[in-house]
């Protein structure tokens, strides 16, 4: 068992055919996901493409992640945690907390794709999109989108089927300035766990 | 006026304040949409964090799309067209038309923005996801999105006002295999017009 500390990311390598459990430790953690291919980063789990190949904004179980060159990556194989998850958001950066009124650094995922990923000695080529685990932002009416806190329970988790060798990276969202983490707005640590 | 002509790309300089109006001129052609900072190309619009500034996953007269540093760069200020438009999905590109079936090469938005910058001596530095302009893809119940034929008339358009100085792409999306542009799937040529 891994742990994505509190504010910060983490990043692992991936075979093909491996699985991820991703546990939502204490409840109601946003943990932002990235997936590269491992022999090529530039081509990377995309939301964009993701949404075109499910027909959803929101993957099922059963459902397959695909890159930017529409090629399967991401296996969504169990989830226990509600089923809630977003596509539709990009990870906070360090202008979205200084839009927010922070004067000072903020710990945010783009800063932890980047640190997890320097860990293995890599650097991810852009930001994608992320696929935002456990993050709740309905589409109400079929245009606007809110922020409301995630419905997953503690312990909760997701797992996820590597369809190529792949670097995953995770960041246990960092929001403490709106609900995203839950109405308490406390960032806490998640898990993860390989299984072969 | 200038001519998008049917499946291609056409690309142009914009300063901050000027307005462009984008015609489409037959009605029921899709109009995929990007803006890069001319100063620097690695800063263009972000559908995924122009969704968290505008609240909505489609912007409305009066919203400013924002950049990937969450900085204003269009606003739109006209619609004609019936305010339907699309951010959720990746351009057509090589991939796409593959799986559904095409065994020859089949144009498609990716390369027309490659070609459309390419002909004013610049490549992009990656392909955003693009603001896909008369395209009609609802949420429906939540969830579930659906290719639908645009709802907009021939020569009605949008006004978007340059926030910084910008480098605009377009393409007329050559998406001749599904209904995206109308139940014809008879991809046309579009217009532009810029006012200063």
């Amino acid at each position: 068992m891994i742990e994505i500390p509190a504010r910060r990311g983490k990043a692992v390598r991936l075979s093909k055919g491996q699985r991820i459990k991703v546990i939502n430790t204490k409840g109601q953690q946003v943990v932002d996901t990235w997936a590269f291919n491992a022999e090529d980063l530039h081509e990377f789990m995309s939301m964009e493409h993701s949404r075109v190949a499910i027909d959803r904004i929101i993957p099922g179980v059963g459902d397959a992640l695909v890159t930017n060159r529409r090629r399967p990556i991401l296996t969504l194989v169990e989830d226990t945690s509600g089923g809630i998850h977003d596509t539709l958001f990009a990870a906070c950066d360090r202008w979205r907390y200084e839009l927010l009124g922070c004067k000072e650094h903020h710990d945010n995922c783009t800063d932890n794709l980047a640190a997890g990923l320097a860990a293995l000695g890599l650097a991810p080529p852009e930001t994608p999109a992320p696929l935002n685990l456990f993050m709740n932002i309905p589409v109400v009416d079929g245009n606007r989108v809110e922020v409301r806190p995630p419905v997953s329970t503690p312990g909760s988790y997701v797992t996820l089927r590597a369809e190529m060798n792949s670097i995953l990276a995770f960041s246990a969202c960092p929001q403490d300035m709106l609900p995203v983490n839950g109405l308490a707005m406390r960032p806490t640590e998640a898990h993860f766990e390989i299984l072969d």
